[in-house]
C-alpha cells in the first residue's frame, strides 16, 4: 500500500501555516525545542510502520468477536497499546502534573493524524484511553488519580466512555443508569450503556469505564448526571475480583471493525462499584471535556482516513492504463495513464481540497487548544471561545465531506474500488461511521446554530470574523491571491446575511434550527474556504523556492477549492434564506 | 422488515402521471387490457415475498464463493429463478415471436422494482439472463435463438454479458479477446473478461456468456468488435461436454454479495467454442442494446434501494423516541419520537424526493421505450431518440443520489444504522456499486454531453424540451403549482444557457468533456424537477379525493425537491460557465 498520508503537506501545515514551533517560547511548553518536535513525528511514522500499516486489512477481515464473556481483538492490538504506552505516548499532551509530557496538543495531533491514516480503527483503543485518563487526572481526587492514571498512560489498562444508553441514544438528558451511594466513598452502580467502543478486549489487564449515572433523588435532565470511574476488575483484600461489568453483545459494523462496540450491562445482581469523580451532578460538565477532545479525533478520522483513499487513488491513477485522452481519437494508440483523464483528475483534486482543507481546520482547532493553555486574560479567553466555537464544525466537516471524499477515491478505481482486492472498500465503510460518533451531525448543527453562534451576543463569531478578514487582507495584497481573497470576502457576507436571517427566528426554536445541519454545511465551507487562503498566502510567498512544484500544487487545489467547492455555497445560502417551512408538523 | 415500497405510489406513478393503461389501444399490446398489469405487479408482490424479502440478510452474510472450481450461491437463488422461469417473467416483455409475452417494459420495469426493493442483489441473476436472451433473440440466427433463447427463459439456464477485460475496464476500443474461425460455423475465443456478474453459479444447468471477442485480421478500435455466445457446457455427439470457460476467481465485494463477479477465462487451452451473433464487425452496436437495457436496470437498482432504505428509515421514526422538540425544553416530559425531529424530516423528504422522482425519471424512459414500439415514424424516432438521450442520465442520477439518500437513511438511525442489526449498512454497501456498474458516472457524462446533447443538431434536447414546456405550461394553470414552473422555466433557460456555453467549446473536446460529470448532475436535477413538476400537475387535481393526504403529501414532497434540491443547480450552473481549467494538464 502507498504510503497514506505526505509528511511533506504535514510539515507545511504545523510549520509554515500554524508555525507550531513558535509554541516552544511558553513558559508550558519552554522543554521543548521545534526539532524535537519532528522526532515526536518520527516516533509516529515507526509506531505506524510496526504497529499498524501491517494489520490494517487483516483487523478488519477478522474483526473481534465476543467469546464466552470476553471480546478478542485482533492480535496486533495488544502490541500497538503496549508500544504506545512503553513511548509514553498515550498520555503525552497531558501537563506534567497529570503525568504527561506536556506536548502541545498540535503535535499530539499530528502524532495521531500519521497513525490513524495508517489504521484508523486500531488507533481508538489508545484515543479512548487518553480521553478517560484525562478525565480522572483532571476533575478526579488524588486517589483516584494514582490508582487509575499510571496504568492507563502505561497502556497496562485501556479506558472508554460510557454515555449512550438504549433507550436515550443522543439524548443524555434521559440516562437513567444510577448510582447509589454506599456510605463508604464508593457507589452501586446500576445499568446499561451501548456502542460503548473498546468496552471490552481480551488482553488488558482491566478497562477503565468513564460512567455517566444519576444519584439517588438527583433532579431530571442534565442537571442531575454525575460522573464516575467504574472498573471492569476492583482490588478486594488484595486481590482482583470481578466488578460486574457484563459483555452482552457486541455490534457487528459496518466498518472500523477491529475496535468493538460493546452492549455492557453494569451491576446486574448489584455487585458493580463506581468511584465518584468530582462534585455529583456534574457530570455531563466534566464529560464534555472528553467529548470535545474525542470530537476533534472523530474530525481527524474523516481526515486522515480521506488522506489514505487520496493518496491511495491518487497512486492507483498514476500506474493504471485505461482509455486515451479525449483529443486522441486514434485505437491504434496505446491506453494512457487514466490520471490523464480530467474527470480523474476532478476526482483526484476534489479528495485532496477536501482533506488538506480539513487538516487546515483541525489543526487550527489544536493551535487554539494550545494557545487556551498558553495565553492569559482576554487572549485565552479568546482562543478557548473559538475553540468551542469551531470543534462542532471541525468534528462534521471532515466527518460529512471526508466520507464523500472516500467514496470518489473508490471510483477513481471504478469496479475495483468496490472490492476486498483493494482498501477503498474498507476506508469508504470505516470513514461512515464518523458522521455519527461523538454526536451525529444533526446534533452538532444545533449545538453551531443553537449555541456557539449566539453565545455571548455572538462575540466568539465576532473573533473568527477578524482573524479571517486578517487572512483575507494578506491574501489582497498578491495578484496570485487576491481573486480568491475577494471571493472569500464575498461568501463571509453572505454567511453573515444568513447567521443575522436566523437568528431573527431565534424566538420560535423549531424554525431558528430547522435546517442547523445545512448551515453546519455553509459554516463548514466558509471556513475551510478560510483555510485554503491561509495556505494559499503561504505557498504564493514560496514559489521561488527549490520546491516550486510542492507551493505550486498548494495554489493549484487553493483555486480548485474556491472554483468547484466554493460555489456549492450558493445552493445553501438560497435554501437558508428560504422561509418555506416543509420540515416541521404539529 | 417494513414493506420496501409504496404500492399506491408506484401505481400513482404508473398510472394517473404515465397512464399506462393507454400502452393497451395499440396494436402492440392489443391483447392486454390495464387490470392485467395489476395482476403482473400482484405477482411481484409474491415472487418477492416467498423468494427474495425472506433472504434479503441471509444472501449478504452467506456470500457467493467459489469452491473446487464452482460457484456455490446462496440456497435461495435457485428457487428464485425457477419461479421467475416458471411464471413467464424472465422474457415477458420481450415480442411474441422472440419468445415473450409482448408485456410494456413499463410494467416489466414496475416488475422488477418490486423484486429489487426487496433483495437487490438476488434480482440481477434473471436480469442478467433477460439481457443475454434478448441479444440473441434481437440479433441470432434462427439456430441460435432456438438453441439458447427457450432455456435462458424458462430459467433452466442463466446467462451474462461478458465485456470487460482486465488490460481495458472502461475502454472497449481495447477489448483483446480473439475469436478464431474453425471453418465449420464455429470460432475458438480466447481471453479474460473480469467482473462478470452471475458468471458461475452451482445450480443451472448450463450459463451462456455473451462475449465481446476480435475476429483474426479485424480492425483496432470498436469497429473490429463481434459478439459470441459462449456456453459454459457445449453439446459434442449428443453429450453435453465442459466448454473450458473457467472460474479464476471471484471478486469479494463491498456489497450486492449475492451476485458473484468472477474472473473468467476462455480456451485457456483452446477448447472454448463460440457462436457468432450477427455479423461479424458489428458486435459492439448489438452489445449497446443490452448495455442500454442493463443501465435503466441499474438506475432502478439505485432507486428500488433507496425506497426500501426510505420505508425502513421512515417506519424507525416513527417508532423510535429520542429527545424532545426544539419547543420543550423540560426535562420531566416524555421523549419524543424521532420524527417530530425537523433535522429527522430533512432526511425522510430527502429520502423520498430523490427516490420518487428518480422514479419518475425511470418509468419515463420505460414509457419512451415502449411507443418506441408502437408509434410510427417521426413519433417514433422522437420516443427512441429522447430514450437514448435520457439512458445515460436514468442510469446514473438514481445511482449518485440514491446513494445519498441511501446513506442519509443509514443516519436516520444512528449508530444502529451502521450495525448489521438494521438493513441500512447493508442497503448502503449494496448500492455503491450503481455508481459503477455498465458504465460509471464519469463515462455517462461524456456520453451525455459529448454524443447524446451534440447529436442531430441536438434534436433530442429540443424535443425534451418541448416535453418540460408543455408541463410547465400546465403548471401554470394552478395556484399551488405556478411557483415551481416558474421556478423550472427559470432551470430550463439556465441549464440551456450552459448547454450553449459548454457547445461553444466542443472544438477542444478535453475543455468541452472536463466537467461533464458535474454537467451530468445538473441535467439530472432539473429533469427529476421536471419528473416533479409532473408529479405535482396530477396531484393538485386531486386534492378532493378521498386520498387527500396521499395527494398533499405528494404536493409537500414537490416543494421539498425545489425548496432543497433545485438550489443545488446554483452553484453546478455557477461551476459550469466558470472558465478556468484545473483539471487539465500540459
Amino acid at each position: 500500500m502507498p504510503r497514506e498520508y505526505d509528511r511533506r503537506n504535514l510539515d507545511f501545515i504545523l510549520k509554515e501555516v500554524f508555525n507550531y514551533g513558535a509554541l516552544c517560547q511558553y513558559p508550558r511548553y519552554a522543554d521543548y525545542a521545534p526539532d524535537m518536535f519532528d522526532m515526536v513525528l518520527d516516533s509516529a511514522e515507526q509506531i505506524a510502520e510496526r504497529h499498524l500499516r501491517p494489520h490494517f486489512v487483516d483487523a478488519d477481515r477478522k474483526q473481534a468477536e465476543l467469546v464466552n464473556g470476553t471480546v478478542q481483538v485482533h492480535h496486533s492490538v495488544e502490541a500497538y497499546v503496549k508500544e504506545m504506552g512503553d513511548s509514553g505516548m498515550i498520555g503525552a499532551t497531558f501537563s506534567y502534573e497529570k503525568g504527561g509530557q506536556q506536548l502541545p496538543s498540535i503535535v499530539g495531533g499530528a502524532h495521531e493524524f500519521i497513525r490513524g491514516a495508517a489504521n484508523n480503527s486500531i488507533v481508538m483503543f489508545t484515543g479512548l484511553s487518553n480521553g478517560a485518563a484525562h478525565l480522572i487526572a483532571s476533575f478526579g481526587s488524588e486517589e483516584l488519580k494514582q490508582a487509575f492514571v499510571p496504568n492507563m498512560l502505561a497502556g497496562k489498562w485501556t479506558g472508554t466512555m460510557c454515555l449512550t444508553e438504549p433507550q436515550a441514544g443522543s439524548s443524555l438528558n434521559d440516562v437513567s443508569t444510577t448510582a447509589k451511594d454506599l456510605g463508604n466513598g464508593t457507589y452501586s452502580i446500576k445499568g446499561q450503556k451501548v456502542f460503548i467502543s473498546g468496552g471490552d478486549n481480551h488482553f488488558s489487564e482491566n478497562i477503565i469505564h468513564l460512567v455517566l449515572a444519576r444519584l439517588e433523588g438527583a433532579p431530571k435532565g442534565t442537571k442531575g448526571i454525575s460522573l464516575f470511574v467504574v472498573p471492569k476488575r476492583r482490588q478486594e483484600n488484595g486481590q482482583w475480583v470481578s466488578n460486574e461489568v457484563t459483555s452482552m453483545g457486541l455490534y457487528h459494523k459496518m466498518g472500523q471493525k477491529a475496535t468493538p462496540a460493546l452492549h455492557l450491562s453494569f451491576g446486574d445482581k448489584g455487585d458493580s462499584i463506581g468511584y465518584l469523580v468530582g462534585e455529583p451532578n456534574k457530570g455531563l460538565m466534566y464529560m464534555f471535556q472528553m467529548m470535545n477532545e474525542a470530537r476533534l479525533g472523530v474530525g481527524m478520522g474523516g481526515a486522515y482516513i480521506a488522506s489514505a483513499a487520496y493518496h491511495f487513488s491518487k497512486q492507483y491513477a498514476s500506474e493504471r492504463s485505461q482509455g486515451r485522452k479525449l483529443t486522441n481519437k486514434d485505437p491504434e494508440t496505446p491506453p494512457t495513464l487514466i490520471q490523464n483523464h480530467p474527470d480523474v483528475q476532478r476526482m483526484l483534486y476534489y479528495q485532496k481540497s477536501i482533506m488538506e482543507g480539513a487538516m487546515g481546520l483541525l489543526f487550527q482547532c489544536f493551535l487554539w487548544e494550545d494557545l487556551s493553555k498558553c495565553l492569559t486574560g482576554d487572549e485565552q479567553k479568546e482562543a478557548q471561545m473559538l475553540l468551542d466555537l469551531m470543534t462542532p464544525v471541525a468534528k462534521t466537516y471532515p466527518a460529512e465531506q471526508g466520507t464523500l471524499a472516500v467514496n470518489q477515491g473508490l471510483q477513481v478505481l471504478g469496479g475495483y474500488g468496490y472490492t476486498e482486492d483493494f482498501p477503498l472498500e474498507q476506508m469508504a465503510r470505516d470513514v461512515r461511521i464518523m458522521s455519527i460518533y461523538e454526536g451525529t451531525t444533526g446534533i452538532h448543527g444545533l449545538t453551531l446554530l443553537g449555541r456557539g453562534i449566539p453565545s455571548e451576543q455572538g462575540k466568539a463569531v465576532q473573533a473568527l470574523v477578524k482573524l479571517i478578514q486578517a487572512d483575507i487582507a494578506q491574501g489582497m495584497t498578491h495578484e496570485t491571491t487576491k481573486p480568491y481573497a475577494e471571493m472569500l470576502a464575498n461568501e463571509l457576507a453572505s454567511l453573515n446575511k444568513v447567521t443575522m436571517h436566523k437568528l431573527s427566528k431565534a424566538s420560535q426554536p423549531d424554525v431558528f434550527l430547522a435546517d442547523s445541519t445545512l448551515y453546519m454545511e455553509l459554516f463548514g465551507l466558509v471556513v475551510v474556504a478560510w483555510q485554503w487562503l491561509k495556505q494559499g498566502n503561504v505557498a504564493v510567498r514560496n514559489l521561488e523556492s527549490s520546491e516550486k512544484s510542492f507551493y505550486q500544487d498548494k495554489i493549484h487545489t487553493m483555486k480548485f477549492f474556491y472554483h468547484y467547492e466554493v460555489p456549492k455555497a450558493l445552493g445553501l445560502t438560497k435554501r437558508l434564506l428560504d422561509d418555506e417551512i416543509l420540515t416541521i408538523f404539529e
